[in-house]
């Protein structure tokens, strides 16, 4: 089975990348299934209903959030439908909206656990993912579901690694998000779960992680508040493109995905 | 010119790394100038005048340090020695030992600045960076120094890359350090900088971030301190190569360099 | 010289106590200036001209800020005001706007200097606070001011009590705000200068620090963004009355002040 | 029921002033129970189980800690110990060494059920301390126990109050340490538990916060790490008093206890 997952997609131009290179890559690839992380979709800070269906529109097959999931109230009815297709990540209290895991399919009938994380290690003060992770994983096992994709959304490089290392062999991918810029250590681990630090993001380049970079560097110089504004130019669609053996579960190979938007 | 810089080394694996690859990577790209970031090079934490002297032997021509560069007493002497050629980044507090800034040259004379700089979100309460890379680099200037790259030594993915686009076409390269992960975002800035968001680490791949696996998880399970210890396997040479116009001190190009260990 | 000084003031409860019980204080003590911490005072998060215009009204002399200064843009130019008497922390990068220290004086031209400063600790990246007092301590002294309070804006009772120690014997008093709790350990350092780590909030106690319990609460309690609205009921006057010694600028004695405005 | 409920100790000198104290309020004020935060009390960090045996041995019947409580590895048997009497915060994952919760009784058989926690915010990532407080409260109903004092050990005001308020009304006293500053905000919530911010700490007030001020002072303004060592004079105890009506649990009264230890 061929996922495809794409990374944080940012504003206007990270919708689309992915409206231009979904279907292209689904062509050449032959990729059975894409997910990607929605968090920035809606002008760069949330979600909104509408920037979801826009990106579910493009042959996407479910989204995962991260710390930003919760920036526009008018999700909440949305996360908590029947049959959602944008996931919070799991490790809030028990009783917040919406669900944290889902399972998709392929028209065939293949089956993808996916179960969306969010780190600690300078965010916020949320259940314990490890434990989450076990929990979600334990359920899609009852299930019978054997490719399972985990959303590690995170700031820090130990925590995200060392989700990587304690998965390891137990699902299909731990893949990264949340620091926007893709990592260069993509592998299989030792035990067979595919393995990025983080998958980068789908969303403008000549900017400070998809914000016009003047504003950016506004904040950074005068330590004031200073209003963010999505930047424009140098799009690119980041992620990474795991093949699994659905019979064991195990990865067979993960490679970045990096495409550049023509201007 | 032509200047490989090495990330993080880590302990004695990242050692062998360096002395193992150093002297092939400068027979086969004709490489001019070699930096390398030591803050790790004892043990996995900090520097010591051992580590520091074992790295300048494998043709390193200058150490950077980080976050970790005090760890060891023993190396504010070494810091402090008229010539030394191990920085500390350069935005501690007015009157710190050593030096956030050196020129090196190669054998024919041309000379190249380096600027250490350590970030401060999620990190240490120091002096801006920003400003501190605008004192170091007028220095440089005054001393007629074309070529110059910056060690940004930093956690945030939003801090190293605002520095990029802040010193963009006043630097040749700016090159982040730190997460000990390597990020796939090389490239040359509008301005004619080099940049990348990290070039990764010179130490064991087979771990979180250089240190065993099995107890940075056991920290993050259980939450009490555990000892930690450098990992030993899949080690790995991590850096960037920097092609540098010395006339005009732009960036000709940036490579990734990422060289494994025969085990 | 007797001086009040109150912590921070929240929102419309707490304009309500400034303007119910300084009049009051001054006559009672015999009170010479009133100075004011105002980075609550415009609905509990930041400051207006409007605000701070009232709080003036009240018979107090001077206001300081903190970390929401900036929350309101349409304090700048009232900040940028020639002799403005809102200041903000003076440890923010060169060239902001608005000013760090002030002269006030009593009706018969006897001269105290405040002194505003933010902590760094578990806060924003700004300059180091104690280079900064030394820098606005020397600028005051030029100035032949004797009497010198300064209001140590800060999260951490580590870096408040560090403050009050390195300024002791050489301002009159070191009074901490922000926490919006009162401390019990006022007291004169054996160098001379008047000390507490916290004076307290100006604003209503049935509260979590100023703010409507339940909405507090709910944000702990669900991880999730909830807006915050001042709560309304105990509300008390907090600040220290310190006694000054003109000649030598040593404080004589401070006395923690708490007032709860009749419902 | 009267409890006398004592801050952190800190050191050698929070140990003196304990023995020194604890007899004498004991004998003044008919006091029944005595619980006191051990977390600093061996040389300042951490405890071990000679510091906590010091303490018991002078009438202390239980011990709490703090984000210190894993300093020393020797503590944990003495954790694990049948019938310890140092408890350790409840919000660490399961299966950690010890307990969170206790019940202590007086000779004539009334009981007292303890509960210790720690905060999450500018702390460790731990599991949520207002469940934890949830669960070993509902366990302490099932044992029939009335009469709950809560040591939330914390360090921002926010999250303490908020603990306060979430368990007004259903446990006796909610009193906070860690900070190492009394604060004045003792009172009666309107439900009727007995709440302060901080009772402070037994130990040394000429320091920062237990430390001498001097190597404080040296690593603030260095950013270098520089080794603590335990202050030594003007040493204080400092606790709260609590009287609870034990047919209702409900809190009567709390007073702030602040003593000087002759030098
Ligand atoms: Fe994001
Ligand atoms: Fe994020
Ligand atoms: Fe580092
Ligand atoms: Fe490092
Ligand atoms: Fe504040
Ligand atoms: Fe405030
Ligand atoms: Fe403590
Ligand atoms: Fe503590």
């Amino acid at each position: 089975m061929k996922v495809l997952f794409l990374g944080d997609v940012f504003g206007k131009p990270g919708r689309l990348a992915v409206s231009h290179f979904v279907p292209k890559l689904i062509a050449a690839h032959g990729i059975d299934l894409v997910v990607a992380n929605s968090e920035n979709s809606a002008g760069g800070a949330g979600v909104t209903p509408e920037s979801a269906d826009e990106l579910l529109a493009c042959e996407v097959d479910l989204l995962t959030g991260g710390n930003h999931i919760w920036s526009k109230r008018e999700l909440v009815p949305y996360l908590e439908k029947p049959g959602s297709r944008q996931l919070r990540p799991a490790n809030y209290p028990p009783g917040s909206p919406g669900r944290g895991r889902a399972v998709i399919q392929t028209p065939d009938g293949r089956r993808l656990g996916v179960i969306n994380l969010e780190g600690r290690v300078f965010m916020k003060t949320l259940d314990d993912p490890f434990r989450a992770a076990e929990e979600e994983l334990a359920a899609l096992k009852k299930e019978g579901v054997t490719a399972v994709l985990v959303d590690m959304h995170c700031e820090a490089t130990s925590e995200k690694n060392a989700m990587g290392h304690f998965l390891d062999g137990r699902v299909s991918a731990v893949l990264g998000t949340h620091t926007h810029v893709q990592t260069a250590d993509e592998r299989v681990l030792p035990g067979g779960t595919a393995f990025i630090t983080d998958v980068g993001m789908c969303g403008p380049w000549d900017s400070v992680i998809g914000v016009k970079k003047d504003l950016v560097l506004q904040r950074f110089l005068t330590q004031r508040p200073v209003g963010f504004e999505p930047a424009r130019r140098e799009t690119y669609l980041q992620g990474a493109l795991v093949d699994i053996d659905e019979a064991s579960g195990k990865a067979r190979s993960i490679v970045r995905v990096q495409e550049r938007l023509p201007d």
